[in-house]
């Protein structure tokens, strides 16, 4: 199909000066372990960098800032986690400035392959905001549907759909063979070799759908890990990463190229034991502001400018990639806003550290506040008892009495302190008597009472659920005959259970 | 003291042709993230490899037999894990070969630095089980003792003492410090040194007492790691396994020298939060059959023979490394009786594969059998309603139900099947409905009858306890007029109470 594979460009193409191109490889719920062991010999710095849920991650991503600011939250019910299922009726606010907009000033070329996740009515959508290309979907795979009910998620070419997941992008439930890796690889590639051609500076933004469930593989890898289908997925996304990276120096454009390798939150470790990734040490998962929730393996990548092998304890959060990159392409950042991002380039280049504070949200709650090897909890919630007895736990095997409530438990009054070093399972809260917990608060309290006197909420734009809005009918379905019926409008309050 | 760590040596040495050196690093309770990390742009192959108990484990790797044959176990109590405090009576029997005496056929000279805890009585002394050289103490370094009660573990240069822990060997139980580990170091890098001179084949058994709880570093590491004095003690234990590489290269006996290192069990979660390390994905830890209790990194490293950075799934175990050593040395294993160990080198060196069960005791009760990637708990405790409701917790902050059982639960019938592989957390046993469950089960039906049906279990060691066998008058006593008066002798059954 596309026959460069096979046969590279043995010309090394001159190096495309003064710009460097992004490739942000931003996946879902990979495992830890595996991955970085997969890295550990590339010419790569790995390093611990923060997330926030789905929707939100991609938010914070792409404007540098909290989801609080950038309205990539609920207030419907208190501290609930929120994202873009296709009856959301919002999406990225039109008042918010994304990443390729800005890239656009210094003639970079955008694309999003895979998973938008930012809205998927027709003023939401990639090439809305700034993306110059798209080949992917708005909305999670989730399905099959019966599509009298709800339409399967489209899968579009830029601005119009080119099929459905489950219909011409197929996903076998039964066998969880399937092409779509390879195929956001495929274009991932292409668009590579495309820009390199015309020797224009490019961002990539590659989000694959995986290791998302309902967890699938490409034939040749389905059965090949030790770790189940979620191994067999893991191994695809890591090859394919591999492969990008291959291309990248076949192309000759490796050392002009910063690449970055991460995810947006932790393993959802209630889809195990078949579908679900493993937080290794870290308490919890998905859908939680415990570490495994929120901490991500990130990677970075960059010969020539990132020394290979080494490790980075700066602590990173997906925001600071807006910043990263705009430095790394020799823009500022908007001075109309608060942009949390930080510029992670010193890190990256010379190793150094900064301290910065990062605040772990759910909804419109802040949850806790990280500062240096400390973690203060303002409040503590799994999940409710209601979902709990009916088997929804995002906390398999793990019970830390005070810490995984089942209850909405608030401690602004005294915060439960974890030192993430010495205890990274976030199992023993630091004595309060103690004069390091007393140290610590005192610090911790400055820091949360000026981060809460000078926020200004975002609009939320995660509040309104309607049937009509799905993706019935969604610009190319004509064409294609693929245009489904929507029923009358009807907006309600989503219900975010968790 | 030891100049030439200050001076080395810049003429490489000829190489010592024929034979292999060997190492063996084996430390406890190491923190299975930090050192994979630490280690992985060495010149390495992290493989997964299982063992025992702290003694047990050590008598495992001399014997490469399982304990339930080599006689480390107790049988006062169903199921229950034994040691060598200095009360015990037993020691390793005569009737086991030990590597270093095999070794000796081929001219090889052995030494252990650090820890034995095979028997403290003079008739178990390293000295006395074929090493030719020992700096280290017989048991672990807990203290500091009223020495009226209870004396403080003697230090031995080869088979006489010269001080005792806490005494001439300080620990500061308040700051942590201690110069145990560079005085291991320094003993291990002097012999390499003095052998490298010699031109003799030489095997050393480097069993530094870090990072046992209580946990110490030497002042230049304390407080150096982002993991409180835990990490501390790794680091140190990093650095100094560091150093001995180093040394191998600049002797010009690094492609002449395999060095293998790892842990005699899991992490010790009861010691946390400040004295214990992580087990990462899986469950429990230390005096467990869980995999947190059993599975250790293991590193192997051998320039030009081992191919750097790649990762083997072999399933090893500590047993092994008495096989392999062998076979490196081009000896053979003992013919008239079972070896459990088995030789590793094609792993090592061409990353191929053998399945082989692995049968996980606790006293005299196997517990379960790892085949492939399924294990099978025959039997499950993690500790007594007793002793967990003291307080001793060895899966703080985890509970998985029917699994980590506060009661001795047997499942011979219809064990607990789980694929470590999909499941590293021991969290979702199989269904007993499946077909996988019943494939399973009648593969490993089958391996079970099989070892039992011929195990000659040895005689049990470590029943008898007395406290006039403790170290009151080591050798070399009288000479530094430190021997201390025994009690009468009053031999009673070892309580062991998990």
């Amino acid at each position: 199909m596309h026959s460069y594979m096979r046969t590279p460009g043995t010309e090394k193409q001159e190096e495309m000066a003064h710009y460097a191109n992004v490739v942000i490889a931003h996946t879902t719920e990979i495992c830890k372990w595996n991955v970085i062991i997969s890295f550990c010999n590339l010419n790569v710095r790995p390093l611990t960098c923060l997330s926030f849920l789905y929707s939100p991650a991609r938010a914070a991503l792409l404007t540098g800032r909290l989801p609080i600011r950038n309205g990539f939250y609920t207030t419907n019910a208190h501290a609930r986690n929120a994202y873009t299922p296709q009856e959301i009726v919002g999406g990225i606010s039109k008042e918010e400035i994304l990443l390729p907009e800005i890239l656009k000033k210094r003639g970079y070329v955008s694309k999003i392959v895979g998973k938008w996740h930012l809205g998927h009515r027709e003023q939401y959508l990639p090439l809305e905001r700034g993306f110059d290309q798209w080949f992917g979907s708005p909305n999670c795979h989730f399905g099959p549907y019966n599509t009298s009910y709800r339409p399967n998620i489209p899968v579009y070419n830029n601005s119009e759909m080119i099929g459905r997941y489950y219909e011409e992008f197929e996903i076998d439930e039964r066998t969880g063979e399937s092409n779509l890796t390879q195929i956001y690889l495929q274009e991932g590639l292409d668009f590579i070799f495309q820009q390199t051609l015309a020797r224009q500076p490019f961002f990539l933004y590659w989000a694959p759908d995986a290791t998302h469930a309902p967890v699938y593989a490409s034939k040749h890898f389905l059965g090949k890990s030790q770790r189940g289908r979620y191994g067999d997925a893991v191994m695809e996304l890591d090859y394919s990463v591999g492969q990008i990276l291959a291309w990248l120096v076949t192309l000759g454009i490796d050392k002009n190229t910063f690449v970055f390798f991460t995810s947006d939150n932790g393993a959802a470790l209630m889809s195990g034991p078949k579908q679900s990734g493993s937080n290794g040490p870290f308490l919890c998962g998905k859908e939680t502001t415990f570490e495994g929730g929120m901490r991500e393996p990130a990677i970075a990548w960059w010969p020539g400018h990132i020394p290979a092998g080494t490790v980075s304890y700066q602590l990173g959060s997906v925001m600071d990639l807006f910043t990263t990159s705009l430095t790394l392409a020799g823009l500022a950042a908007p001075f109309d806003r608060v942009i949390d991002g930080l510029d992670l380039t010193p890190s990256l280049f010379n190793n150094s550290m900064t301290d910065r504070p990062i605040f772990y949200y759910r909804g419109n709650q802040m949850m806790a506040v990280r500062v240096g090897p400390y973690k203060a909890h303002y409040w503590t919630w799994s999940n409710s008892w209601e979902e709990f007895n009916k088997g929804i736990n995002f906390c398999p095997g793990q019970e830390v009495t005070g810490v995984t409530t089942h209850t909405q438990q608030e401690h602004t009054m005294q915060p439960l302190i974890i030192h993430l070093g010495r205890d990274p399972g976030e199992k023993y809260p630091i004595s309060v008597l103690s004069k390091e917990y007393q140290t610590v608060l005192s610090r911790v309290t400055l820091i949360v009472e000026e981060h809460q006197k000078t926020l200004v909420p975002g609009q939320p734009q995660l509040n309104m659920c309607d049937l009509a809005v799905m993706n019935w009918a969604p610009p190319g379905c004509e064409r294609l005959g693929k245009c489904l019926k929507p029923p009358q409008s009807q907006p309600w309050k989503c219900d975010w259970p968790h």
